[in-house]
């Protein structure tokens, strides 16, 4: 028996066989060769067998995953069918009489090398395609085929290095029963894709391909970031236990579907879900969501080199609102900028990207983009119940001039004979300090309020979660994070308004309770925490939270807090 | 008549004839010679007109500004007495047969390069260095002496493409009557050099070295940022008229040296000074300040390779402390990191630096330099009135650790021997939006506040004021940051302690009536703030701006509560 140890990752107890995913030896002979016209034979025949199997996960990825992540194999595609690649790559092998590995790899070296040194991050992503598409390539021309995730058909517990997103994208959730890697923390790509696929997941283990041979037995606990490799019969059966366990909770919260989110003494309030493309639909309809509370639209923005048309973003806003049927659909407008980019709009480098010019800050200088979303938006309103919500606003002014645009376009697509709905609510996020603080005022204009917690925290505590020296300092407890949460809530309901949630935190099982007791009226979370939270909260009582509530706005620390909580209202 | 415009960096009205700064025609003639031994010489005779040069910018510059300036040019000198570049150039002229200025340009571009493809500030410094240090020299092998501002021995108006830091070092304030440059915004180099020295400048005119000749007589209004190169006779006689209505309202003001800061209806407040280093103290004995609100310590760290010592930190709070006699003195701890690098303490590179790993946050974790400062704050207690103030507080976790650091290290310089003073008040910076949310649980542990308003309105808003995409935003009179300010004052007075601010807001006069309504006790500015400070405070009536506070704070954006203040109050 070893155990090793990781960052839990995604949560779950499994056991199962190892599967490693190992790189093949892929060193190069440079020999001189005799025969250019042979080598270039090898290498179209390679070329040709690179691309069935970039057709074949494509046309899987596209099954299982939806035609978004089949995008990158697309551009695998176009790699290999680039003629200058293939021509220069040629010439090399009549020049230098080299192995057609060696002139692809010197090549695709020379390619990647270029693209790299672009200022351009759409240039930079090309690089990676070579560099993944060559790879291929290469391999077959040394008979060391590339083992990858598609080649898994059986209940395994996967062990690699670190998976790429190709990797994830030809995963196949019924034999992949568990993840393990050697490296990666929490909000690397395999942490968070092994959440949205429910695998469990242990990252960072730095020696799990070293230690774990293929087919040995391995216990993998998601939670505790535990690996048990070659288990006693005692710890096989204690975790068999703990398996089954999770398994029989997980049969028991499928018995809450359908029903509403009711505290213990009668109080309900709605569970909705956060999407971030329609592909998330079916998971939402699944765990049984109330509703959207916020679909994020940059997706349809991302992964692509010129702007969505209106046609295009009508399309996607349409099947949201067409599935939801009759339950609230709140749209959040654009919130680019930042951290996240998109090369073809030329944004500006700036030094601290998250006090910068982004979302309704940009939309509303970049009207042109804006207002095609907004009549995209207001021509489905018809189709469903469309709240739109604009993000990162800080001042009224901001609202108010994006209220007019979404005006003046109703106006518009009127005059030209479309149909849009008069009944759309528009409200905002809440997720910068002003905003929480001057809740009242905005209260008597916007229609509802959403608080986008993740960001309202890191302005509040000045922290940025996602720099590992500051990162203790994202407080999700603090009592000055609950007390902004409290003024924006009290604000909303003296104008006879709503607040909803719409960070990580409305799915908290610490901040259930907190949130309950302020008079959260929605809380909006990933579809996987929906059931749980509808189980916590039938086991609250609303009145003994709301009288918890005072005791709670007057703690010290975001520790106290959570001692407090957790003594009270759980365990 | 012309006219030129630009920013206006320091107010202001000035008249004078110009004084161009020109650079040289430095073109290098790359021909060969026959005698490589005379090329030797020549470059030694020019060394040692430069060394001449720089031993007497280095002493101009150590009496009029003080060591720490003069700094600059010791590491020029060091630069010419390096044996490694002078060799090498010695070399070059040997092996190529070239002119002495072209071996050393050659030369010294090499070993630019070298230094700024080193990923380390220090060395990037070094090629700055080489790169003034080797103009100098090359400008005499031409004979084509630099220009520099030291060589202006009459009142005029400088006008240059831009000033460099030995360009502002060297400059006269007695002969210097305004700065007009091509280059540059607010918040550049020249415009900040300006306001603190009091001359008139206009920045970022791109015309004016293009526009304007030596002798031309020049009109500068520093406010409007406005230039008007020869001026008609009625415009001569207005800016004249305006400029002695200036002087005589600073002479006006000196009459309010000696008395208390007191309104109309006897509510007396502090007024006192920001100071960055103890030369700054000249002009805080001058303008009559009441006290240090913000005496920064980060100069004692900056421009050198190794962290300062004990002593060296003991005797410049000695000084400032020697200096205001029984006034008190606020010092705030290091608060390092964000836009503040120090090469020599290998901080890590952060995507969102204002929102990272800086101040208190890294002097908790780097506690090692932290117990040297706070041993030499201690030490100096016994000198005069000393206050500590930690900055970037965001947690009461964090002020209880560095109280507790400070407790150690008392006991210990008690153990060894020394005297410290019982009386040490120890307060927090209010910058992070989350402390004033929860003041009034800080003000049970703190002495005093003192509130940084540029970062707790950046936080506020969500909004780096250095970016300006997003500047529009950084909202001073926004009602939310009002707010948060008055919640701190309230707190601080509930638990009968006291709150100052020291951001620049502190000496703005749309704030300053606002500040005194929600109940200011210490306003904190730079120096030349202070008198006009002390006589917009003589006009107002404590009573009437507590009363308009409540109708403030209920305003709905920035703009509102300026024009309501502009209204009630200014004019």
């Amino acid at each position: 028996m070893t155990e090793i140890n990781g960052i839990g990752a995604s949560n779950g107890v499994q056991i199962g066989k190892a599967f490693v995913l190992q790189n093949p030896d892929l060193t190069i002979n440079d020999k001189q060769v005799d025969d250019p016209q042979n080598e270039k034979q090898r290498l179209e025949d390679a070329v040709e067998r690179a691309k069935h199997d970039l057709e074949r996960i494509q046309q899987h990825v596209e099954t299982e995953m939806g035609s978004e992540h089949a995008k990158i194999f697309g551009a695998h595609l176009l790699v290999l069918q680039d003629p200058e690649l293939i021509n220069a790559v040629h010439q090399k092998i009549d020049k230098d009489h080299v192995l057609a590995e060696k002139a692809l790899n010197d090549t695709a070296n020379q390619f990647i090398s270029m693209f790299e040194s672009m200022d351009n991050d759409y240039m930079k992503e090309r690089a990676a395609d070579v560099r993944d598409v060559s790879k291929r390539v290469i391999s077959y021309l040394l008979g060391e085929p590339l083992v990858t995730t598609s080649d898994i058909t059986d209940e395994v517990i996967l062990i690699a290095h670190d998976l790429l997103p190709s990797d994830t994208a030809q995963l196949n959730r019924n034999y992949v029963k568990g993840i393990v890697t050697d490296i990666g923390g929490r909000t690397s790509h395999s942490a968070i894709m092994s959440r949205s696929m429910g695998i469990p997941a242990v990252v960072g283990t730095s020696e799990a391909t070293q230690t774990i041979e293929a087919g040995m037995t391995v216990i993998i606990d998601g939670e505790a970031g535990d690996v048990i490799v070659n288990p006693t019969n005692e710890q096989l059966e204690d975790y068999e236990a703990k398996r089954q366990k999770e398994q029989a909770e997980a049969e028991q919260l499928k018995q809450l579907i359908g029903q509403s989110s009711t505290t213990e003494d009668g109080h309900t309030v709605e569970l909705v879900a956060n999407i971030g493309s329609t592909k998330d639909l079916g998971t939402v309809t699944e765990n049984d969501a109330e509703g959207i509370g916020l679909f994020r639209t940059e997706f349809l923005y991302m992964n692509r080199d010129s702007l969505p048309t209106e046609e295009e973003q009508f399309d996607a806003y349409k099947t949201v609102l067409f599935t939801m049927g009759d339950k609230p659909v709140v749209i959040r407008t654009l919130d680019i900028g930042g951290d996240k980019d998109l090369p073809y709009l030329d944004l500006p480098e700036e030094l601290n990207p998250f006090l910068g010019f982004r979302a309704i800050r940009l939309c509303l200088e970049r009207d042109d983009l804006f207002r095609v979303q907004l009549r995209a938006l207001l021509r489905t309103s018809v189709y469903g119940n469309l709240k739109i919500m604009f993000p990162m606003v800080a001042t009224l002014e901001e609202f108010r001039q994006a209220k007019a645009l979404l005006e003046e376009e109703k106006q518009s697509l009127q005059d030209e004979g479309y149909e849009v709905s008069n009944n759309i609510e528009v409200g905002i996020m809440v997720e910068i300090p002003s905003t929480a603080a001057l809740a009242d005022q905005f209260a008597k204009e916007v229609d509802f309020f959403s608080i986008g917690t993740n960001d309202l925290i890191q302005y509040t505590m000045a922290a940025d979660r996602m720099n590992e020296h500051v990162s203790h300092l994202y407080q999700p407890y603090h009592p000055a994070v609950l007390r902004l949460i409290k003024q924006v809530i009290d604000a909303s309901h003296a104008e006879g308004k709503w607040t909803g949630m719409c960070g990580e935190m409305a799915g908290d099982e610490v901040a259930i309770p907190i949130l309950l007791g302020l008079g959260l009226d929605e809380f909006s979370m990933s579809a996987s925490s929906l059931l749980p939270a509808r189980k916590q909260l039938s086991q609250l009582n609303k009145q003994t939270v709301t009288d918890a509530a005072t005791t709670i706005l007057n703690q010290q620390t975001n520790e106290a807090v959570k001692d407090y909580v957790t003594d009270q209202f759980l365990n």
